[in-house]
């Protein structure tokens, strides 16, 4: 079994990614800090995968209405986030879906977290999503809309 | 219409009402934590519901199995929680299900967080659930397993 | 002692008071969800303070820079939250701070929250600051420029 | 610069580690589960946090200490999760921290997160460490109480 696919976290710390790759904007909240006094690592991951959904409804896939109709399932199987800067509180940071790989059933997607101020990349996350079928979770195809767009983002740099 | 039962917070302050009210511990964790460097007030909540799960485990009403065997329902419609201590990181706590009254199918439900080195109370939570039946959420009757269980709780003081 | 002030819940739970009550929007997200399939209680609550921290940019008083000045601070030393209807992942909602009641450093603040879509009230939540001196805890007058803000909410119903 | 350090996750997932690794027991919580009815993937990574910290207290170094004390910091700078099953409400967990691999200052640790009852392995997570002085950050050797636990660890498996 071969090692699965992985994005360049250091090439895509250099910098944020051209469009038309999906934005959006959020602030660190005054829950989300931690003991240590900055977001607490597991959280990038929430804000992740807001992202996630606001690019689902962008594509005409809200999730609520995907959950609703049991149209697919797209459960994720891997994630990582390799952390370059700490966020505090009241950070404006920039979401942005980098760059997809498509492998049959599977979707590795590249995020950056960018400090909205700087446009420097605090973090780099990769999540793994396999499309499946709500009954049975068997393999299915991306359905056609999500996959034109996910090769429609910009070729990952590194 | 007229006014909610209401416990009396001040009077659940004093200290921790005797057994055989149920009991449990936990600790505050590292991500609890708020930009204040204190526990986000809102997550005494979640404390609270934490503890009226296992409480329902220890009287033979698992919420998994009764949400799987759809027996019955009780969401929430009223919550109020005093806070007179912070809680930091690392703290020690007692979670204490006090008291419950009972009016036809709504029970309200008393709550107190206390330090465990001082036994001081640090919160008072009061969680008011309806009893309705999963289907249609109508009211139905307390079932008779938890009726007892709430009835056998100390008398609230105050 | 006498009972702390409450608003009137149920008369905020007519409809949106008018402006210039402060307003913000907010979706319900995938990861707020609970083992019933409703937005977990006690996330309103969250909901609830980010949109009080978003009024306290709005009147010139980020919360980040409150802190980091050490200029006040104002803990919650009560809420409470009465809920009309479940909410629902993809619910888009108005968050309404709707009316303030001061009394020297005490300031109760009523929060609606309203399903976009249908300007229905799901939830009103009540939260109870107290401002303090950063050091000591001893309580101060509320910050004018809040005051000022504050006084310049609708009057609340009921 | 060379590829990070990793476990190799499949090896992992075969089945818990002998002890004396660090194990301890938790439940799936009623708001941890997410709109699609399973535990939200970010929150594996809470378990695993709260996991390490009880690591922590258990070898005289409790992270509440270590910050008031200002003796070290060891921020996260990579994690990454695979997921092989799904976790439920109500399920109990067995978390054991499983390995370690020391670089310098560089810690990373494998978590096995197993239900209880099967024993069977539901994820494994990474954490990569970096231990720094709390001013400055400059990277220091691990804490020698903490380095001969870490290296007390059976080997990683595959």
């Amino acid at each position: 079994m071969a090692e699965p696919f992985r994005f360049d976290a250091r090439a895509l710390r250099q910098g944020p990614v051209p469009k038309p790759a999906f934005r959006s904007r959020r602030e660190v909240r005054f829950h989300e800090i931690d003991a240590a006094g900055i977001v607490f690592f597991a959280r990038v991951l929430d804000y992740v995968h807001d992202h996630y959904t606001d690019f689902l409804a962008s594509v005409g896939s809200p999730l609520p209405e995907v959950l609703a109709a049991r149209s697919w399932a797209a459960p994720i199987g891997h994630v990582e986030v390799d952390y370059f800067e700490p966020l505090r509180f009241g950070d404006e940071l920039t979401l942005i879906l980098a760059a997809a790989h498509v492998e049959g059933s599977r979707v590795t997607l590249a995020h950056q977290v960018l400090r909205h101020a700087s446009s420097r990349v605090a973090a780099v996350a990769q999540t793994a999503h396999v499309f499946v079928s709500p009954e049975g979770f068997r393999p299915i195809p991306v359905p056609p809309a999500l996959l034109a767009r996910f090769q429609a983002l910009p070729p990952a740099p590194g």
